[in-house]
């Protein structure tokens, strides 16, 4: 990537009358040098079978490339055209609900032979249509992909084939699974069931493995076919997302994305989050971490808000400070859906850079300070590299597993401690990484962070153990090793392979009933002082050092929180569910037993520091304010240039950061 | 109508034991002049296919016309017999939720041809037997008929012909409707996919509007048949009923009222409310307002609750209030359903006059005097005229395409802005009409209120604006004009068409979360000064006078409520959701500009005032307490007579209303 | 039953490694002296149709023996092999879900030939092998049998047929259930429609009554073949379960439990209820009322918590509280669900004595006192009897028709109401005993307490009548007598039968918003003087006195509670519902009435006492401590002794009761 891309999704399909040569003016005037063009319309350039007609694409690459701006070509194939689901019926997905029925996007069967003869061929035709035009930068194959949780008969015939392959014998699987239970042993392989009822969580964890894989191998598939056209100065990227809770609230459970990022050249991804008075900047952040963590790499911001939805609408200042957030933690490029707001249909109130009346707009007019800015900034903040100490490992595994036995009076599951880990880290200004368990590189990291490890083989917690004892730091979320890769829980106590490392161990568990932390071990305010659901009870061993204990009358006995030293490392295990301020007081801790608590912890959410090292070798610090008030911080550093005011800022400054401000300093 | 009607629904079919002449000394002493027989009691007269048998009929007819009681038939077609099910199980609809299953009424699919074979035989069948007899002055087609949501593949196919017979091309259908997005374009009308779980609004409107156009059809086709045999002294007339959320709420969004009551001689509707300390008599008004304005005439109130659910069991003096309440806005009939109270079955507990026992019981010995007030007054009160200035414009397109995008945070649909407007109107005792997009008599009002008008055509928006510029004045709820007729937003600033007349545009739109108006300037209490759901962000031209802003630190600068002169009219642009109180002073602003504001309005709810003009061309005055306490008024007018106690009541007399009470006041 | 039997169930088929010699010295070492095996293991033992292995039987009954331990063998029967549902996917049951799905158990039809067939021979294979092993002592046939909602077409055509016998004319059935309604007429045979979505109650209430027959024709069937092979000192029991809303609740809506109770020996059931601070006991001495009133005899705890679930971990002295208020309710046995947690599915998290490393815990050292304790007081405990004079008369007829018509606010129904009624009389330690209508025994009882009785036939009211004329104390619920055995309502004035012996009439029936009793008649908490949902309006005969009267303007002047002699006893109708504590105020009246006030009501909970006699003749007497905080009672009897510390307790001594403790006294 030479510089950074500003862009939006561009549809001349959907334009209520001719618009082409008024948007390029308007794109132009704001700076935008990048449109995604193509993905969802297949129903426009194939309108019948084998029937194809790329006018708009042609029409838009041509204007697009006249007027110098970027194009980026998606493929079509996550909306089936009309005629496609007339002739074959069966395109369309069974799920837990039944057949899906016409009219929503990503209601096919991404494995069923007829979608992917005519996805195919669509493919090749637009590929052959495009490739060599000069303004396509690169490629988004499918979009939003997922499994759509395909289970129709199909499928479950090639997830008993793939059972059998990896696990030989009925007995084996029997044993592993532990089917004998409720007489749901499978005692020859010809009886295998369909799984959607299965009570057996180790047999649905499995299959939504198998589900995950079968997005794995579709993107493959994609990109094996787009890469036989493609240029070699051209890119293929995903556009990835996240769980979504009317916004990217966790990890995306239905699909391994450090797995199926492997054939692409960037990662790419849609990062959604609330704004007004509830803009936090925690999406952008959390987002961000795992994308540039999918390939240790800059990313692509291929979708986020404009205007959005109306409670998402921005206060002023606020699409800039998003806008360079997204840059802080390494996206190379920040890209809108869409311009134009859509007339009609189910997304007619997400709103994009402009209103339906095309006309500017505040969010237009703060989008061009924008263009300008990325343009004058470019060489300065492209492909900023950070050198985290600190990662957060999640799994797949854990949360499908976890998810399975969601035991608490919440509700809460494994994205909710997740998020309540990573916030904390992030409010902290504690800059990490994410890895997962099949990551080599965990071993160059000071510090990880563990949300409940539910599910995971002995392989994975004893490497867990031998980092510790190599001198690294783990903080451990509770329910951590508890069951094994087949979600059979361990018949040691636990919890279980890493009680070498915790020095802790427990067999009961109870849950809580607005119980708090004894006398208040980390002085938090009194309403903070609370655990809900899950309580291990909780045995330090001689070695260990307890952080906290239970204040009960029966359980106040046990510890909640005990920290120990193993090897050359050190594990902190939290047997409980705290509050957020507790969890921060426990990371408060842990970074400052490894050392790793800093200039920047000095800083506090709703300030946030984001830092890396650019192209010149330079540091870049953005300090962002996010907050309907202006606040003051002093600049700890060295002497350094603010980059869009381009003035001195000196050591011990007073830098004021307006309400939804920023400043950005390189030294 | 020559004489009020006072009746119940009868039905000798559900009688325990014989109660015939019992229950015949029982109406007459309570003045009863007519009973409703026969609806839904198919599987009776018509035991087994072709086999028919009149008994209860005959019976019911020759005992009521003994006893002077008139009757009134009504066609048995929405409750299908037990054999027509077993014999021809796909007369049962299907739906959204699949087939319907044996046992409800109104399962059956209204478009299916055995059933109306069998329901056009049925009903000849009853026609010949009953027409000549002299105790039946009129009909009642059907009851309660909407489409039940049928969507089978017949329907679904009798859709695409009317589209294609409506939209002539697939390219004119693709723009009109946006269908382009997500590849939902259809190209060939082969294609034509069912449409049930479409993300396209347009389509799922037009779907609706097609399903309310089966209504319509179905009923004619059915007083088609009736008209043949009717003598020409006898009517027709239906039970329509209301949106329903435990008692009729809102406008009927599966029927179009006005369309479908062309065919009949008198509207006929039932109406149930709440009770007890919760009764107001704004469902007996709004119903008996859209009823009145389905034929511009009186209407028959076919059913209300006598006992009914136990929660609606009246105070004593509810029943009169309630009765005299339906005269005051038009009624020539009230009839109860039901006289006895059903002993099996899903309206156990749906209370008739009588109990279980038939017993007599408070609700019995009150009804006896409505009976008696009804008959003594009959010549005074019947055939009330009103000729109201102010009407509240409401439409079935609006509503479909409202709540299809129903974006707020309370959830709030189109028949709960229109309540919230219609609502202040009752309390504020302004009279009103109803009028729809089809209605031509709109011109005739002064003041025209308009709930969200989401989806109009131009020529609907323009003929409003050229009312306004002949002197008219409206108001206008938010997301007025936003689309157009095929549910289409419009391409220019909004409220589009109207923008002219209102004086007012916008590009952008919030949601406030708790937000208020800008100091009060309605001067409401501090906990009614707020806003929920929607918030517009409006710009005034310079004709137009801020009656609002909104209290925000960012969008405090654009306008909530704009007022506009426009050629010798006014309108008045409300740009949010405001709560009742500022609703009211919203109104009051606008009633005292257009120089309506009356003597009436110096009560206000819980004394409720109406009136009219009786045959004498007397004017009839009521006035209502509806309050559990006593309430004392001054009459404004000059000297008249009180018609229950016969008394004279003198200019600025001070009358005592009763909890509950009421006076009749003719001058 | 020669001793006390402490138990859990055992499940070699579920090990994850080889544990049975390990674990039956844990199960030695604290006295346990029963196992429950093989229910739910179908699939182990005939891993292949017509392939039987009894291994792990073998093994445990061989090993068990040795150590002097009993086994109960459970047929396999609830939970179906994988083999047989892929060959035979039609023993799935038809519900009104549509087909159950492969994966949990309990999912077949009881009624399908297939799934007789083979668990007919799975039971014939299974008694032959293991009758004649000395460690069995009984068998259990099936586990927690309930109907599942079976109503496929077989259930239907079963269901027509069984309604041609018992109505024989469909005028009469007609008649009976109200058909005309609605045009629900069945007229010929041939037509006997689907009951799925029957709107008509007696016809559904009738199809439920249906479907527990088919549990009672099941059991019964099951027990014919067992008994064709078990020795004469081998007893057949049932684990009957309750009503479940997280834990044993209420009567079971599913099962006739006198009924289904007849072919079996001893009782047997499964008690769950909350625990921690929500432990009250009241759901095991409900539960064991039921148990022991089903043969009128001693009965098995067939399975209980040990653990449990996380919420459940009992608090230290908990589960030796729950194991003696067993006893104290006349169980034989306390058996837990289930010795080892489970490694796999569903119930991972359902935990048994030991944990899932199968280390020894809190709740298994708590367990070996109880063991041990059992063992040595054996002799004085077991087979306690019990002469009450106060009974519950429950019905499953009038509980599916109340439900029917759950006429209320809050959505309550009969098991709320009839826990409020029971609850209240085991807070106030009125030992009582369950009867149904079928009962022989009503007329032995002082006082019956009744729920309301929706449904019931003049017979059992009459019957009723005159148990109240010889001499007894009734009181009644509100709405009881109010339909008759087809739930069709009463054509007299309410409720009916019962209104001479009650001395009161209603044909008006309102609902509480939150209205009270006039001048607080009972005394109770200004916050506890309030009814809610249903009130009917009555009015009292000359001879009964009332004792309360509703607290509103308008229905002040009616009863709420009104007592009435009749003959040479008394009865109470409460004719709304009441507080918890009023509801108790209203049974210390009618005790104190009937002299059935006795010594044991100066206690009141926390504080539980609960007798009976042993075999010896001697009156055992176990106060129970329900809470937290430790209590102290005067023994208010003759000199005894205290049985675990065998101390001498003297008359008027005062006894502490720790937190969770409780004494046993002999005298």
């Amino acid at each position: 990537m030479d510089k950074l891309l500003y862009g939006t999704a561009y549809y001349d399909e959907y334009m209520p009358y001719e618009r082409l040569d008024k948007d390029i003016e308007m794109l132009k005037e704001a700076n935008f040098n990048v449109v995604r063009i193509a993905e969802s319309t297949w129903g426009t350039f194939e309108p019948q079978n084998g029937e194809f007609n790329f006018t708009h694409i042609d029409k838009v690459m041509d204007a697009m490339h006249k007027a110098g701006i970027y194009v980026i070509i998606g493929t079509p194939t996550y909306a089936v055209p009309t005629w496609l689901v007339k002739e074959h019926p069966n395109v369309l997905a069974y799920t837990k609900n039944g057949q899906n029925k016409y009219g929503p996007r990503q209601n096919m069967d991404i494995t069923n032979p007829v979608y992917l003869y005519y996805a195919e061929r669509a493919i090749r035709k637009l590929m052959e249509h495009v490739k060599d035009h000069p303004s396509v930068i690169g490629y988004q194959a499918d979009n939003e992909t997922k499994h759509y949780d395909t289970r129709g008969e199909n499928v479950q015939i090639a997830f008993q084939k793939y059972m059998k392959a990896k696990y030989k014998t009925v007995e084996n699987l029997n044993r592993s699974f532990g089917l004998n239970y409720w007489s749901n042993a499978i005692n020859s392989w010809e009886d295998f069931p369909n799984v959607d009822a299965t009570i057996n969580a180790s047999l649905s964890c499995e299959f939504s493995k198998f589900q995950r894989k079968l997005v794995t191998d579709f993107l493959a598939w994609q990109v094996s076919i787009i890469n036989e056209y493609k240029r070699n100065d051209q890119f293929v990227t995903q556009n990835f997302d996240f769980e979504w809770r009317g916004y990217s609230y966790g990890m995306q459970p239905d699909v391994n994305h450090f797995d199926a990022a492997k054939v692409f050249d960037f990662a790419g991804v849609d990062i959604y989050h609330p704004s007004q008075s509830e803009l936090t900047g925690c999406e952008i952040s959390f987002c961000g971490d795992i994308a540039r963590s999918m390939k240790n790499n800059n990313y692509l911001v291929i979708e986020t808000e404009a205007q959005g939805m109306a409670e998402w609408v921005p206060y002023p200042g606020q699409l800039r400070l998003q806008a360079f957030s997204h840059l802080a933690s390494g996206a190379n490029m920040v890209s809108y859906w869409h311009w134009h707001s859509i007339h009609n249909a189910v997304e007619t109130y997400w709103k994009g850079v402009l209103s339906h009346d095309f006309e500017s707009n505040p969010v237009y007019e703060e989008a061009k300070t924008i263009g300008n800015d990325f343009n004058k900034l470019s060489t300065k903040l492209i492909n900023l590299k950070k050198e985290n100490k600190v990662a957060v490992l999640f799994s797949n595994e854990a949360l499908s597993a976890l998810n399975s036995f969601k035991y608490n009076a919440k509700g809460l599951d494994y994205n909710d401690v997740l998020r309540l880990m990573y916030d904390a880290l992030y409010k902290m200004n504690v800059d990490c990484d994410f890895i997962d368990p099949s990551s080599e590189n965990i071993e160059k990291y000071s510090l990880i962070v563990v949300p409940p490890l539910y599910a995971a083989s002995d392989e994975l917690l004893l490497r867990l153990n031998k980092f510790v004892e190599n001198g690294g730091h783990i903080v451990y979320g509770f329910r951590s090793g508890f069951s094994d890769e087949n979600v059979k829980v361990r018949t040691t106590p636990q919890p279980g392979v890493i009680e070498t490392a915790c020095g802790v161990y427990y067999n009961q568990f109870v849950v809580s009933n607005n119980i708090g932390l004894k006398d208040n071990p980390f002085n938090v305010s009194e309403e903070k002082n609370h655990l809900s659901s899950w309580m291990e009870l909780l045995i330090p061993k001689a070695s260990a050092e307890v952080l906290a204990y239970y204040d009960h009358p029966y359980w106040g006995k046990y510890a909640a929180v005990v920290q120990n030293h193993y090897g050359k490392g050190m594990t902190t295990y939290i047997g409980c569910l705290p509050s957020d301020e507790i969890i921060e007081k426990i990371f408060e801790n842990a970074l400052k037993k490894c050392e790793l608590w800093g200039i920047e912890q000095q800083f506090h959410f709703p300030i946030i520091s984001k830092s890396g090292t650019n192209e010149a070798g330079n540091t870049i610090r953005y300090y962002f304010n996010y907050s309907n008030d202006s606040a003051t911080i002093n600049y700890p550093y060295n002497n350094g240039k603010e980059l869009l005011s381009e003035k001195t800022i000196s050591h011990n400054e007073t830098i004021t950061l307006k309400p939804w401000g920023f400043v950005i300093i390189v030294n």
